[in-house]
This record gives C-alpha cells, structure tokens and sequence, in this order.
C-alpha cells in the first residue's frame, strides 16, 4: 500500500478521498489554490500545499503543478477525483512517467474511450448495442432517407461538428425528413460554421442507466450492478439512485454483463461508469465510459456495501480484487440528490457567498457528504455543488420518504441552493411512481426551462 | 397506522421518534420542559407543548402532564423513549387506560421484568440460565460455604439491601470466605443498615452481550441478533457494537434463541433487549430485561437493515411483524459510541453549556444521531448525551479505523465532551484487538477512576 497520495482536486470529492486514506492508513496532501486556501476540509489532510491562483487553469488544470506539489510532498499516487484532470489521458500518462501512480485506469483506455467513434467500435467489438448512426460522418439528403428507413423512425440529426443542443432535430417522418436536415444544418453552420450532420435513432424518452464496474491490474474485473441517472436538466444530473429498480433482473444483469465485456475489452481497471440508454421496452444502448469515480458513487457503495475509493487506491496500489461477481449484491434502494449553490428561480445561476447556517440530517439511513461548514464560503470560482444528500431504505418508497424527511431537516442559509427544487421533485407523484425518464424534468417539472426538443 | 403520536421524551432519543414518524407519514406531536424550551429539534415535530418546569418531576417524568398533552394534541398513541417513565409499568398502564397506546410492551411483562427474583424465575422457566445465586436471601457463615463449594469459587458477595457496590467483596476461595463475608456485611451494616449479604457465582472479566428482540401482539417474536456493549465505566456503556463478532455463531444463535424463549415465556411484544453476561469460555448468564428501545439501538440497525423505531411504531399499531427469523442478517460491523458533555479528565463531572461550533463527521458508513446544534445550550437538568456516533463497515477492523476517521472529524466546542476518551480508546491496542470486557476500562484504561473490586 501507497505510503502517502496526493488529491489533485477540491471540494466535496477532495474531501471524499481524504476520508478513504485516513481509513486505509495512507497519508495525504492537499492541493488548494487561492479561493479554496480557507476551505475546511484542508485541515483534514495530513498537509496542504498551494498549487496557484484561483482560476482552474492556474492550479487544479495546471499539470505542471500538480507534478511539482507531488514532487515536493513525496508521495507515490495521484488521485485526480472527477472533474478537472479526472479524463485527460496525458495527465494519467505524465503522472506513470514521472513515477507517481495516477489512480485512474490506464491512460491508454481514457483516451480510447474519450474519442465517440472509438468507444463504439470497441462496444461493437464487445457485442455491446450502441444507439444505431450514421457515426458521426455526414449525410446527404439521399443517404440520410436510406439510413432512417433502415433504423425506422424517429430519427434524431446531430450537428457533426456540435454538441449542446446546437443543430439537434428530432424527425418523426419521411415527409418531414428533408425540412429537417436543412433547419439542422442551417443551425449547425450558424453555431459550427460547418453544416454537416449525421443521423442517429431517436430513444423515445429514454432513462438513463448506468453499471459501476471495478477491475484490478491482474484483469480481474466485476461489476457494482447500475444506479438509475434519469433525473436531469440540461444533461446534468440532479438525483441518482441505485439499482434501477424498475428493470427486471434479467435486463439488469444483462446490463452488467455488457458493462463487464466493455471494460475487459479495452484492457480497463481500476474504477469505471459504463452509461446506456434504454428505451421503453428496455432495450439499452451503450453511450460512453466514464474512466473515472463519478458524483454518484455514493448510492452504488450504499447497497454494496463496497467502499469504491478505498478500492480505487488498492487497486492502484497492486491489491488483487478479491471480490467475487456473484458476492457484489445490491441491497435495498439509495438515493443521492446534488445540492447545488444555485439559484433554481433563476435559471441555476450560481450562487455563491458565505454559508451563515447549516443543519446536516441525521439518522437511519442518511449520509451526508459535503465540505461545506458554517461560516465557509463558496467560492465563485468552480462546479457549484456544495453537498450530496443520500439515503438507503430496504425499498424504494422508504428511500423516498426518508429522503423527504431528511431534505426537511438540511438548512443551508447565505447561499440560495436546490433543496427548494428536490423538495418539489419528492413530493412529485410522478417520481415518487417512478415515471420519470431524461426528458421529464425539462417536459413536466419546470418546462419553462426547456431549451431544445432534443431531450437526450 | 396511527393518524398522530406524542414523544413523551426529550433530546436526540425524541429526535429519533420524530424521524421515524416523519418517514412513515404519522404526525408527531413533541413535549418539553422549560430547560429545552429552544431546543432545535422541536421545530421538527408537527407540534411541541410545554408541559412544565426544568425539573424532570415537574415535565418528563410528570404522568398527569404528559396525558394532559396527549389529550390537548388528540394522539393515539405515546412513545416513551428510554429512560424517564419508559419502563414504568404504571405509565404504560395509565396510557391504555386513558386509550392512548403505549408504543412499548405490556405493562404486565415491564412489571414482571422490573422484579429481580420474578426475572429471574421467568429465565428458569424458559431454560434460560442466569447467573448462580442463592436468590437474595441472607445467608449465614455456614450456608455461605455450602454453597460456594456448590457453585464454585470465585463467589461474589453482594448486600442483599444495597447497591452501587457497597457491601460487594469478591472471594476467591474457601479460606478467605469468613473474613470476605465479615467485611461485606460491616460494610453493608454501614450503608444500609441491614448486615445481610447472599451470595452469586463471580463471572471473571465478563463481556455483556445483549439480544435485541421484536415482537408483534400476534405472538410472533423474533430476535436481531447480538450487540456487545462491554466497554463501560461505572456500569455507564461507553461503546457498543453489533455484532458480539468474537463470539463463534453457534453461541450467537443460541443467545437469540434463549432470547426469543425468554420473550414468549412473559408474553412480550414490541422491541426489547435481553442482557447477559458472558465468560471466557462463552457460557452465557441471563441478567435482565430492558423493556424499552434503547441508546446502543442503532448499531442493530446498522447491521440488520431493521428500522427498529419504525418496527415500534407499526406493532403498537397492531401490525404484524412480517419479518422471518432466517430473513433477519447480521452484514459487516457497527460501532456506537456515546458523546456526552462531560469531563473525562475531571471524573466525567457533566458540562453543560452553549455549544459554540460543531463540525459532524460525513462520508462512507457514518451516523450522526443527535439533537444538537451550534448555538444550543446543553441544560444542566437531565442525561448528559449530547449525540450519538455510529459507523458501519464490512468488518470489524475496517469498522474501528472508520470510527477513528470519524472521531477525528468531530468537534464539538463549547463544552467538554468524552471525544478526547473515545479517540484514546480507539487507538488502545486491547480495544482494536478486541481484548476487553467490562471491567477493562476501570481495570487498564484508567485505573485511578475505579471504584470498587467488584467489577461486574
């Protein structure tokens, strides 16, 4: 085991790895730029090292000095948390080469998976179903007719050189087809100043599912079943739970298996987030790997029981798994709301400045994981999230009454934040029945804020 | 399922009742003295009644007042808690016959579970074996020997009118037996004046194990397995943990069963706990019942999934437990440990006062159950307990090191606490190898605050 690592990250995820050291008996450093110098959490590290000014760039992207407080503390590995430098496979790389162990999986494995076309060739090569398209390469009117009557309708056109939305169209018909990719590509040149576009099938209000797998460095490699992300606006996830309930075991397990084939195809370790979409008749479509720890792990080590960032460092430190597939059970329901310092009145502008007040829930079931105190301050200058509520009940509908309950008892004042909106969304009858899919929270819940018919 | 219940408790044990309400949609009506008149948790009931002054006589201990309330507030039903009126038959009595449910056992089996010699005689009858004895009737020189030489020495001698530890010699063998048992009753002639002692088998270094039952009015009981709670300082418990994991499983199940046995044999439903006391070679002696929920319940939680206030609640109301035996699984480890505003360091002398800042542990398998917050003034007029820290892990070892993590998070400012203690307590070799048993804290830890031989 490691003797000493270093947190190249802030907030609630530097927090987070903090807490797995001190369990393991590891030592660890902190970085902290100019903003964060008075962050609580700091004082938890065995010591803190300022990286640079306040901007990303200047210190948590700054790899130059990440390398150099790595240098300077001496320690043998690098956890880069998520967010900031989590996927930048040169980071990985220049951690290996400078002799720190970057916990994370091979660097050769993120930069496959980041590139779309790559990550669907080697899904194709593990038998793993991805949305059907045109992959990425621009269609003409002809070509695009020809390709939608293969996949049938709807059909969704995407912007080849775009993303956010931009030059995005849902096509229902033929009759419509042609109308369609010329509004696409007249959007996508006004946004891209490139008009092409390509086709992709169109998931009808898909949920969003997702399978947690854990490999060692020996190509051992099981999965932490899925957690259900469906809950999101504007492609940011608000609530996540763990399992996706509503799938039948079959489908679950098959999911898992996927997720499985997909990792030990590409040579994947350490921790990992396969996403897939599935549609109404629970059909799943592969969309991407996350090569990292993600937000919500939370809700998955709540019904495992498994620590996953004590097993990130283990596994970055040469340990074999040794835990079995068929010994990884899910048990019972969590679920994670992301309490953000935004304003939801306001379209989510941020919202930062001094927390005056806090009261953390208690109790049964409830964990809190946050880096925020009274007196903190928030600081304008990053992600917004300053805490993640999450509860475990033997069943789904006692996880959502103790989430209500517990998210009755959080009092954040100073900052204005989304517990006013997940009040809202506990209380919905539609999530409480769990008929919610990616699209609801923009179609049902606040369709004001609606920004696109894309919905994906 | 009742429509609203009142808490005839105060601090973090009627915080727990509340939460428990909370999440099962019940209303929850709380009561208070004028000490907790600003107490936090109040805002979270449905409605808070003062029912008099500071005085525990003149509030939570104040039968007609709190029926009063219960009248005022239209509930069905009162949960007692734990100490104050919980385990007084009397109150449980006067609630059902004012038609409120008491949510605890029948008043008959408190009562019979209140009296020594008829508990005693109840474990007989369920084959349950308690500790030796010659029952509490005086013995004479002659007596005294026969049956020490019947049970086998060590013998303990206790004053058959005492308590506390007056009166109380250990005697090792048969030569010292007359002068033991002339210093006991000198003693006992001093504190109580009635020189009359008996005689019980002395178990050596015990460890007090303790089996959570759950019965239903339909006669189904079930047990949820073990909790140690050896570490104690003048009989008070320090720490608690679930489950007794030294133990061999065997012993374990046969600890549950003579439990269950015990609970049929008086009729009892609702949540309870059978003490006993264990020797070096697991043989196991009944001491007693504690008709009521209690402080170290959440460890049990912890393991079992079982939400025990819930369960409660639900058999007050007449449900049925639908829980099986084989259903019931101990997973992993939880530690409890009892934060009070006391000083260690000055004879846990209590420390009330306002609490200045408070920083709760978070993160992986942590509980923080406690009705404090920053700002609030700890009274000086009841228990001492200011929260109540839990963790959870999937051994014991990982369980000790998380508390550690957890501990070292803590801050409580303001007042003096035994966080200092429990800190030193989880980084003793003996404790973190399980080498303890209820005479070690007064025995090893610290010595200087030992007040008798007696020990057990």
């Amino acid at each position: 085991m490691f003797q000493r690592i270093l947190v190249a990250n802030r907030g609630e995820i530097a927090l987070r790895v903090i807490r797995a050291c001190k369990e393991l008996g590891v030592e660890v450093v902190a970085v902290y730029s100019q903003a964060d110098r008075d962050a609580p959490y700091l004082a938890l590290a065995d010591r803190a090292i300022c990286i640079g000014k306040s901007a990303s760039t200047d210190s948590y992207l700054n790899i130059p000095r990440l390398i150099a407080a790595a240098e300077v503390a001496d320690v043998q590995a690098i956890h880069p948390g998520y967010g900031f430098l989590s996927e930048n496979p040169q980071f990985a790389e220049i951690c290996r080469s400078c002799n720190f162990e970057f916990i994370g999986p091979p660097h050769e494995a993120i930069r496959k998976m980041g590139l779309k076309t790559e990550a669907k060739r080697i899904a194709a090569e593990a038998k793993v179903p991805s949305v059907p398209g045109s992959d990425g390469g621009a269609v003409s009117d002809a070509d695009a007719l020809r390709f939608a009557r293969a996949i049938g309708f709807p059909v969704l056109i995407k912007a080849a050189a775009g993303g956010g939305g931009k030059g995005m169209r849902v096509c229902r018909d033929e009759a419509s087809l042609a109308g369609a990719l010329q509004t696409a590509r007249n959007e996508a040149e006004a946004a891209f100043k490139n008009p092409s576009v390509y086709l992709e099938k169109y998931i009808d209000r898909p949920r969003h599912v997702e399978v947690q797998i854990l490999g060692d460095v020996h190509g051992d490699v099981i999965h932490c079943w899925d957690r259900d992300c469906s809950l999101q606006r504007r492609h940011q996830k608000l609530v996540e739970e763990a399992p996706a309930s509503y799938l039948p075991i079959e489908v679950r397990a098959k999911l898992g298996e996927a997720a499985v084939r997909l990792a030990r195809t590409v040579g994947y370790y350490n921790a990992g987030t396969c996403e897939f979409l599935v549609d109404a008749d629970n059909n799943f479509y592969f969309i991407e790997v996350n090569a990292r720890i993600q937000v919500e792990h939370p809700v998955t080590e709540m019904v495992t029981g498994i620590d996953l960032v004590k097993q990130q460092i283990r596994i970055a430190a040469g340990e074999p798994l040794g835990i079995r597939q068929e010994d990884v059970v899910s048990n019972g329901h969590s679920i994670e709301v992301r309490i953000n310092s935004e304003d939801p009145d306001h379209d989510f502008r941020p919202s930062p400045g001094k927390i005056t007040g806090l009261r953390i829930p208690g109790g049964p079931g409830v964990r809190w994981d946050s880096h925020i105190q009274a007196g903190y301050s928030v600081p304008p200058n990053y992600d917004s999230l300053v805490g993640k509520l999450i509860v475990h009940a033997p069943t789904r509908p006692e996880a959502v009454a103790r989430m209500r309950r517990a998210l009755d008892e959080l009092v954040i004042d100073g900052v204005k934040t989304t517990i006013p909106l997940h009040r809202t969304i506990f209380r919905n009858k539609d999530f409480i029945e769990g008929n919610v899919d990616t699209t609801w929270v923009e179609r049902v819940l606040m369709p004001q804020g609606r920004e696109s018919a894309a919905g994906g």
